[in-house]
C-alpha cells in the first residue's frame, strides 16, 4: 500500500513533489493505468503513487511537422483515435490501449500488433520533458526529425520503468494513415509448418503489419469461449494483416495466401468485410481475456526469441510446462519472436505456485539460450528483476546501476523495480 | 598528434588496449575514416588513436532473422552493397558512404539522404558489442525485434561519439529492398515556394524517401562546376525521391509532381532513366565538393529545425551571412529540417575567422530559437561542445557529464569531445 497518492496537475507540481520526496527520501511511484505485467507500480517500499489523471491533455498536433504532444495521463485509444481523425497514424498499439496511458507506454517501451512493420513505442517519441530526481525539469529531444546533441536521454528514459525520472510530456512523432488493409487467418497442423510459413514471408521480402500467433492450448480455450470455427486439432494459427496502398496490400496478402498454402496451412480464412477482419483479429485480441477465465491466476509472460526461433521456444515451453505439471498457454508476435506464454494458476496453491515460478524461470532460461531476451515488451518492474543480469550480465547490471545511483542517489524513484536485491543462480538444468 | 597509434584485431585486443590505458590514465580516441566534421577524433590530450582497418569483416547475414553483424571497421558502401545483392536494405546512407565506417556512423548516429522515410542510424541497430573504459566487454540487444530487459544501453552509445565506450561489433536490422524508385528535381522561384511545398507534400500524406534541398548560392556554384542545366537565377531546387512498389511510387511522385507545380515550380525535371537519375542525384550529393573548390576552408555546420521552420532558418542564415560578411551557402535535408549551412572562408585569414565563428555562432542560437538544435547528424565533437548547453541546458548538460563521469571516471574515452570546459554565453542578439 501507498502512503500517500497524488495527482499533480502540471509539471511544477511534479516538480515540487520530487523535491519534498528527495528531501525527505520518500519513495516515489509514477502510476499510468497499472496494466503493467511485471508489478511495475506496486509501492512495494511505501511511499507516495503519483497518478496522471489530471495531466491527461492531448496538448497540440502539429500536422506540418507530423507530430503530436501530449500529456502522461492520456488513453492510448484516445490518442490514436484522435490522430486517425485527421488521417494521421500512431502505430503502437498494445493490447491494453483502451485502457493504458501514454506515459505507461513510453516508459515500459510498449509494442501492439502492428509492431512488425512500424515498430514499438521508442520508435515514436521525439521529445520528452521529465522531472529528475533532484527535482529538476529537462527536455529532451524535440519537434525534430534529427537531433545528435549530447546522449539520447529520451532513449535512456524510454523503458525506465519509473526508476529514472517523472515523465510530464511527451512530443511523438505520427506517420500518414495507411489508406488500405487486409486480414487473414492461416492455421496449420504443425508449430513447425507456422513457423516455416513466418520464415517464407519474410523471406519473400514482405513486411506484414501484424503477425501474430497462437497455440493450440489458446486456440481450445478460445474457441470454448467463443465459438468462433477455429480447428482445435492444429497445433498453430496465424493471424496476418498488412496495410498501406490497396495495390501493394492485395498484392501481398494473395502471396502471403500462396505462401500459407504451400507451407501447408489446413485452411486460410480472408476478411471480406471490416467486421469480418474484426472477428478475425478478436480470436487473438481475446486471448488473453478466454486463458484468464480457466484458473483463478493468470499469469503471462513475455519471453521473447530471434524470430527464427520461435518453433523451438515453443516446443521448450511445453515440454517445460509438461516437466513442472503447470499449465501454459502460448500466444504473442510471431513476426517478432515476442511471446506470452502465459500460465493459468492458482496464488493460494503455494506448492503449484512454487512449480509454476520454477516453470517460468526455466522458460526465462531458455529463452536467453536461443539468443533471446527475459523480456520484449512488459518490462522488467519487479518480478523479472531477479533475472535481468542473465539477459545483460555482470557488466551490463553494473551499467544500468551506475546510472541509476548517479541520477537518482537517493533511490526514490521507484524502488525495487528493474534492479533486484539479488539475481538468480543459473542452475545448469538438463534438456535445455 | 597522437602518442601511438593501434589497430587491434578483435575486442580482446581492444580490452587489453582499454585496461592499459585505464591504468595509466592515457586518452583513448577511436577512428573510423575521420570524416566527422565535428573534430570528433582530434586527439586533442594526445593518447591512443584506435584504428579499426584490422575489425572490418562482414560476420554474419541472418536472412531469417533480416539481421546483418559487422565489425566497426567495415565501409558503409560496403556493408549496403553486400546486403543489396540479398534483395536486402540498410537505409542510412551519409553522402560519406563511400569512406565512413560502420562504427562511425553508429558513434555518430549518421542520417542521410533516405532518412526522411527510413530513419536515420539509431533505427537500425539492434545489438552492440562495446569495450567499456574499465576494460570489461558488455552485450547489448541481440537479434530481437523487441527487447526492454532494462535501460536501453543501445541507444545511449548510438551516438555517444566514442566517449562512453568503444565499439567492437554490431547487429544491425535489415529491410526488404524497396523494388522500384522514381526521382524528379524541381525549381522554385523563391524559398518560400519551395517550403510550401515540402508542407504541401507532407500534408499530402505522401513521405518520400529523400526531400533534399539547395539554396541558390549553392545552386550557381554547382552550375559554375558541372554545368547540369540548373536555371541560377531560382532561389531553391528540392531534390525528390520516391521508392516502394512500382504502383505506389508512380501515384506519389505523379501527385508530388503535380503540388510542385501547384506551388509555383518553375520548372521540373523527371528523370526517365537511372542514368539521368543519377545526374539528378549528383546535383544535391556533389554540392559539398562543388563548393570547397571556391575557397581554401570549408566550414560545413548542421544546425536542424523543425521542417516547418526551413524557410524562416534559410533566411536566417542568409541575413547572418550578410550581417558578419561572410559566404555561407545552405543545402541539406529538407524533409528532416537538417540544414548543412557551409561557410567558405580560409583559415589562415584569422580576421575573417573570428567573423566565421560569429556567424556560426548565431545561427546555432537561430536554430535553437526556432525550436531545432545545434547538430542534426554530426555529432558534438569537438566544435560544438561550446554550445550544447543551449540546446539541452544546464539541466541536460549535468545528467550526460554525471552518465560520463560515472561511466569513464578517470575521462579516458575521447576526452575533449561533448563537454567544454566553459560554455558559450548565450548573447541577446537584435533580429533574432
Ligand atoms: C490485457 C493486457 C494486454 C496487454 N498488452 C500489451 C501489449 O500488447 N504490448 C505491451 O507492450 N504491453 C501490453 N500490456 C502491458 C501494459 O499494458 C503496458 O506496459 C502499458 O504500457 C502500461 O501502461 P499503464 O498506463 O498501465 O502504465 P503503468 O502500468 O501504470 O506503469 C508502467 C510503468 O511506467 C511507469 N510510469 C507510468 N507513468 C509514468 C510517468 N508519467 N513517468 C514515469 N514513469 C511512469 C510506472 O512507474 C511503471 O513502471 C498489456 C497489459 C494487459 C493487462
Ligand atoms: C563529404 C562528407 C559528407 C558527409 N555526409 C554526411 C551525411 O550525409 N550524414 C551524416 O550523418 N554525416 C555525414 N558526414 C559526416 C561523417 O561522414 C559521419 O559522421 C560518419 O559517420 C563518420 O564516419 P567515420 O568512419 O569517418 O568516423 P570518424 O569520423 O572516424 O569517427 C566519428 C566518431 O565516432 C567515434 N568512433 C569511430 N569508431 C568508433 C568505434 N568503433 N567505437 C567507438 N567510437 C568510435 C570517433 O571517436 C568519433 O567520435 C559527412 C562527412 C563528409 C566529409
Amino acid at each position: 500500500m501507498p502512503d500517500v497518492i497524488l495527482a499533480p496537475r502540471n509539471k511544477e507540481e511534479v516538480a515540487q513533489v520530487v523535491q519534498v520526496c528527495a528531501e525527505n527520501k520518500i519513495p516515489i511511484v509514477p502510476r499510468g493505468s497499472g496494466t503493467n505485467l511485471s508489478a511495475g507500480t506496486s509501492p512495494s517500499n511505501g511511499g507516495a503513487v503519483l497518478l496522471f489523471k489530471n495531466m491527461n491533455r492531448i496538448l497540440e498536433l502539429d500536422e506540418e511537422n507530423l507530430t503530436v504532444t501530449v500529456q502522461p495521463g492520456v488513453i492510448t485509444k484516445t490518442l490514436i483515435d484522435y490522430v486517425e481523425g485527421e488521417s494521421l497514424f500512431y502505430p503502437p498499439d498494445p493490447s491494453s490501449l483502451k485502457i493504458s496511458t501514454i506515459g505507461g507506454n513510453i516508459s515500459e517501451n510498449s509494442g501492439g500488433l502492428r509492431g512488425l512493420k512500424y515498430g514499438v513505442t521508442k520508435d515514436y517519441v521525439l521529445g520528452l520533458e521529465a522531472v529528475l530526481p533532484n527535482g529538476k525539469i529537462i527536455r529532451t529531444g524535440g519537434k525534430l526529425a534529427k537531433d545528435v546533441a549530447g546522449y539520447d536521454l529520451t532513449s535512456l528514459l524510454v523503458g525506465s520503468e519509473g526508476t529514472l525520472a517523472v515523465i510530464t510530456e511527451a512530443t511523438l512523432r505520427l506517420i500518414p494513415k495507411p489508406s488500405y488493409k487486409e486480414t487473414i487467418l492461416a492455421m496449420f497442423k504443425t508449430l513447425e509448418d507456422a513457423a516455416e510459413t513466418v520464415s517464407a514471408i519474410l523471406a519473400a521480402r514482405i513486411i506484414p503489419t501484424t503477425l501474430e500467433f497462437m497455440d493450440q492450448g489458446t486456440i481450445q480455450v478460445m474457441e470454448d469461449y467463443k465459438q468462433i470455427g477455429l480447428p482445435t486439432d492444429c497445433e498453430a494459427v496465424l493471424l496476418i494483416e498488412q496495410d498501406g496502398a490497396i495495390e501493394t496490400v492485395v498484392k501481398d496478402i494473395e502471396r502471403i495466401y500462396q505462401i500459407c498454402s504451400n507451407y501447408g496451412a489446413i485452411d486460410v480464412q480472408k476478411a471480406e468485410t471490416e467486421e469480418e477482419a474484426e472477428d478475425l483479429r478478436s480470436a487473438r485480441r481475446d486471448a488473453l481475456s478466454a486463458l484468464a477465465r480457466l484458473r483463478p491466476t493468470t499469469i503471462l509472460e513475455d519471453a521473447t526469441v530471434p524470430r527464427s526461433k520461435i518453433a523451438p521456444m515453443v516446443r521448450e515451453i511445453t515440454r517445460i510446462a509438461e516437466k513442472y505439471n503447470v499449465t501454459i498457454r502460448t500466444f504473442g508476435h510471431a513476426g517478432d519472436g515476442n511471446l506470452h506464454p502465459t500460465c493459468l494458476t492458482d496464488i493460494r496453491d503455494k506448492e503449484e505456485m512454487e512449480r509454476v515460478e520454477q516453470a517460468f524461470e526455466e522458460i526465462f532460461y531458455a529463452s536467453i539460450d536461443l539468443g533471446g531476451t527475459i523480456t520484449g515488451e512488459h518490462g522488467v518492474g519487479e518480478m523479472k528483476a531477479p533475472y535481468l543480469e542473465w539477459k545483460i550480465g555482470k557488466a551490463g547490471i553494473q551499467v544500468m546501476t551506475a546510472i541509476k545511483e548517479v541520477l537518482d542517489p537517493h533511490n526514490i524513484m521507484n524502488p525495487g523495480k528493474v534492479f533486484a536485491k539479488s539475481t538468480k543462480e543459473r542452475l545448469v538444468m538438463a534438456n535445455v
